[in-house]
């Protein structure tokens, strides 16, 4: 199949600038230009100023659109008249979801069983062919394989695809702007890192557009493969496979992405769960934004890791915001100090 | 008095187009551009495209700062010296707190003391000297007058001001140019209604802008005060004095903003709290926005009273996002249906 699926070639190189500025062009009409938001009472919690960057309100409530429609736009013509096929664990099947129902393209979903009910809803909602599989006992490349050889489907990787990452530069192609607007130069960029795909399209677009901003990447305890593999020089993996921060529990950082964190990041932070509800109930009350679990933990970093962050000013990246009442109701109680 | 207090004498005439220009010029540099979002989920339910002005992202958590920073920037230096007053449950407050202090001006604000325990604390944090009184037994206006009769304070009315509502008139010139952004340009306007002064400012800067736009106020039940004085063609009061949505629940339309709703502004909405509360989990689900009561009633009228609306497309203005977790659980709870 790999003749038929140049965009999703896991030995593809990475997003150059031309690809980035590229789907940056084709994106601008139908992302949102998510605002860069800030609080008093954040600066005070992380003893310097704080600078959000909301992507909970994208479409879909996650940055995954963007990587989303970035590879169903780039499809030829043939290969959307089968269709498209992705796993994930609710956002970036969102994403493909949305982005497949605007191209009239039949999308796919194969999602895992334990998922969020607010992610399995909604992304049956957006139209899609939805699958659910149990994690443990049944694989979801096997699944996909399947379904690739009987229907001819294009699979969409979640990071591990140049399209993919491409679009999710557009977010660090719109920051470069919005710090510049904020007079911030010069500061660590905290992303919530899984397997890499927003971490490294943002480090790639501010490498050529904001070269003072330094990408870092975060993840929760026992999901610190990132760290460890940047740490370490060669990519590692994950032992555990569930958590609370479902959107961000890939088992290794990816093959494609690992090498632009390798030459592009800063050292990664890793914070407990229990910081990431606080950080959760933070947002609550001082932003009024809904951030999900794996969506909260950079700002997590900034506001409870100060000592790991350089610079007078810091920015994070709030990827998602698709969760759960009970989990959101646990974040407001247990992580509202 | 009234000589020294020239931008909240209620004797004043509403702001005209070219005081609403000329504030809006002013608050550019420093309000938020609030973003226009919508979601598939929010259309399905309500029958009709629901766009929902994101007020609740506004410095401080709610559309007061726009009024706020309008009145305390058009003082005169000698009132600056003597510093601002103002009584609220906590938004307008919390607005004009932030207001004074990026002016350098000292305020004092008067605060019921059963109010949410959110905006006492982001008052109290923005450095304003703060002074708690009990709704039944000491009248705000009392404990106001002494302030001005002591120390020469400047009264910032929540609404019956020139100045305010020019500032609040803001939020329609936003939209105005969004909602043509999206290609709508005949559609009711929803506004979370207490005193008016959001309500009236909006339907003045629509009524150059964008004529097709219709402002419709939204009130809790039991505080319904404006859809029955807009009703009776005359300015009617509410009996009770507490009660969910916080936010709006004004005794009486304003004496300046009253004469603007009657002219341009169509029937009133009513809405029973538990579909506040709806509509506070299907912000959270659906748009990840974090809404008070009092900012939700609005979005409540557009998703659970669709038979009242006209036409194709509907805009909400969620007002406020400054909510206790107690009562944002609730709505997770009660209202997530």
């Amino acid at each position: 199949m790999a003749g038929q699926l140049p965009v999703t070639d896991a030995r593809a190189l990475p997003p150059d600038a031309a690809l980035i500025a590229a789907t940056a062009a084709r994106l601008a009409p139908v992302v949102r230009r998510t605002p860069l938001l800030s609080a008093p009472a954040l600066d005070r919690i992380a003893g310097r100023r704080v600078l959000v960057k909301a992507e909970c309100l994208q479409h879909t409530g996650s940055f995954k659109f963007r990587g989303g429609f970035a590879a169903v736009s780039a499809l030829a013509e043939a290969d959307r008249a089968r269709g498209v096929l992705a796993w994930s664990s609710g956002n970036h099947a969102q994403g493909v979801a949305l982005a497949a129902r605007m191209h009239g393209v039949a999308a796919v979903i194969v999602m895992p069983s334990d998922a969020p009910r607010a992610k399995i809803d909604a992304t049956r909602a957006l139209g899609a062919d939805l699958i659910l599989h149990d994690r443990a006992t049944e694989p979801r490349e096997e699944i996909g394989a399947k379904l690739i050889a009987e229907r001819g489907l294009t699979l969409i990787r979640p990071f591990d695809d140049p399209q993919v990452i491409a679009g999710q530069a557009s977010v660090g192609l719109e920051l470069a702007a919005q710090a510049a607007d904020e007079g911030v130069r010069d500061a660590d960029v905290l992303v919530c890192c899984g397997g890499g795909g927003l971490t490294a399209g943002v480090a790639l677009a501010l490498e050529t557009k904001a070269p003072g901003l330094r990408v870092r990447p975060v993840e929760p305890e026992g999901f610190d493969d990132t760290a460890r593999s940047l740490a370490a020089g060669r990519r590692l993996e994950n032992t555990a496979r569930t958590g609370l921060c479902d959107a961000i529990l890939t088992p290794a950082p990816g093959a494609l992405t690992f090498p632009v964190l390798q030459r592009l990041c800063g050292p990664g932070l890793v914070l407990p769960d229990r910081d990431t509800l606080r950080a959760m109930a933070a947002a609550f009350a001082h932003l009024k934004l809904v951030l999900e679990p794996g969506g909260a933990v950079a700002l997590a970093a900034a506001l409870f890791q100060p000592r790991a962050v350089t610079g007078a000013a810091v920015i994070v990246i709030a990827s998602g915001g698709n969760v759960d009442r009970a989990v959101f109701t646990r974040a407001l109680e247990d992580g509202g100090d």
